[in-house]
């Protein structure tokens, strides 16, 4: 494997994790954070507006990964596949190789109120965001905001599975599963047998 | 139609929503309500704890709803059937005698970005009870978690149908409607016809 060198932005973003677990998000300043990465308060801002970006500076990115990706998928796409074609593709790859982040990450919102919060309001903006891409390739107003809910819903509880389990390339097969799940929950239930 | 005798904490939710209206959430003071509502400031706070208590003051009681009904559904019901229980029933009646309260609510929030984070908060919280509670009836963690949260935005569209039409008694159709849209969303796509 070819030795990643880090650059300013993923060893300040490795610091700032390490603290956080450590110490708590709250309790942890920005100069430690620099501190510990071996680099000053300034280059901190020059990447992050603040230690939250820390967490959230990647959100911009993957929105655009799921806007593109609903758009670019193919005709035959149903709503809720066109939704998740990043999640089962280009995303997933990214994520791949960044599941320690993703899993420090998932532990660090799931301690923090209020990172929990802005992490709703992340995932409700992707799918306003997605639902907009969906409407792009003619899917009906409110069908477009359930599909998009919908995926991020499953991105979500796949994604969640993923950050604890050993195969960093699973997150398409989580997905799937998710889905495969979904549809048999929203599922009829069967009428009972007769005769 | 008997004239309903309105006491203070409706006076002040409703001069509370005149005020959301016509001045926005922001500029608007509990003294500004108070004085609409022809009582004092002390009066408002032996009902709401603040001025976002009016809007989100009945979060505790919808929850409890929700979760109430899900646990008493018949076994027979569907995960998705069980956390929809409440809205297809109770909350669905609640809801029918306070439309024009829901739809002016609704207004409110769309125009603040502070109360929307709130609202999806409350979503949330929601759909986290409601998930325990599918637990509770034996669904498997994750299966509940996808039910719940899948639930949630069935009722927030169907809800968002709701308000801007006007039948008040027309929300638990317009959820069976949003989950009818979701099976057929999530449905495999058909395979391609041979011979």
């Amino acid at each position: 494997m070819v030795r990643w060198q880090p650059d300013a932005s993923l060893r300040l973003s490795e610091a700032a994790l390490s603290l956080y677990a450590e110490r708590g998000f709250d309790a942890t300043t920005v100069a430690e954070i620099a501190e510990r990465a071996g680099l000053t308060k300034r280059t901190f801002f020059r990447y992050f507006a603040d230690k939250r970006e820390v967490l959230f500076g990647g959100a911009g990115e993957l929105r655009e990964l799921f806007v593109t990706a609903t758009a670019a998928a193919p005709a035959s796409a149903t709503p809720i596949e066109a939704a998740l074609a990043a999640a089962l593709g280009p995303a997933a790859e990214m994520f791949s190789e960044r599941q320690d982040f993703a899993r420090q990450r998932q532990a660090i919102i799931a301690a923090n109120p209020e990172l929990q919060e802005r992490e709703l309001i992340k995932l409700s903006s992707m799918a306003e965001a997605i639902a907009a891409a969906l409407r792009g390739r003619g899917v009906p107003e409110q069908a477009a905001t359930l599909a998009a809910q919908t995926a991020m819903t499953i991105f979500q509880v796949a994604f969640e599975r993923w950050v604890d389990q050993p195969d960093p390339h699973a997150l398409p097969r989580l997905i799937s599963e998710a889905l495969a799940e979904l549809q048999a929950l929203t599922a009829p239930a069967p009428a009972p047998l007769t005769g």
